[in-house]
């Protein structure tokens, strides 16, 4: 499956850009209460270094997954997608092969 | 000033140890404090990714500095009496020029 070359409309680029935001909206909003929360009951220092270690791995994996390229957009979504960031539906608009290239990808392990 | 090869009685042992383990509770706690304390305001994934500069850095400096060496105990004691995780008084039993020691030390820069 061919998933990089693809070209991106301007129409389409609005609508990438919008679930694209609104994707990284979600995740850091619930980043945000989930360390809340997790402060919030630390008693130990072993609590304090899992919430460091924690936050190591989630900065690492937001930095390389929010990187807005249209060469890899389509396994951005789909990533997106598959951990419950971005409904399929949220793409409307977008050319029927990027869709279905979207849908089959985020079920793929 | 000859600080590292310095013989520690049975006694001073038992005083080195005690003062250390009140130092680190005492970091360790003001530490548990400011991150729930941090965490509690984060609005943006900016203060997310603050908070996790903070504790790198934290972590980074208590791993090093918790190190329970005679050989290098006059130099943590300074650091942790400079740092203000320890009071001179606190070491009182120690051998005087090793408390001389502490104290010159912990006034440097």
């Amino acid at each position: 499956m061919q998933v990089s070359d693809v070209e991106w409309s301007q129409a389409e680029q609005t609508i990438a850009k919008a679930a694209f935001e609104k994707a990284y909206e979600r995740e850091m909003n619930a980043l945000i209460e989930q360390v809340r929360g997790q402060a919030s009951t630390i008693e130990t220092l072993k609590d304090v270094w899992q919430l460091h270690d924690f936050l190591s791995a989630k900065r690492h994996d937001m930095d390389g997954k929010y990187d807005y390229q249209y060469a890899s957009l389509i396994f951005v979504f789909a990533t997106l997608v598959k951990e419950g960031w971005l409904y399929l539906d949220e793409l409307e608009g977008l050319a029927a092969d990027k869709l279905m290239k979207v849908a089959v990808l985020s079920r793929m392990e």
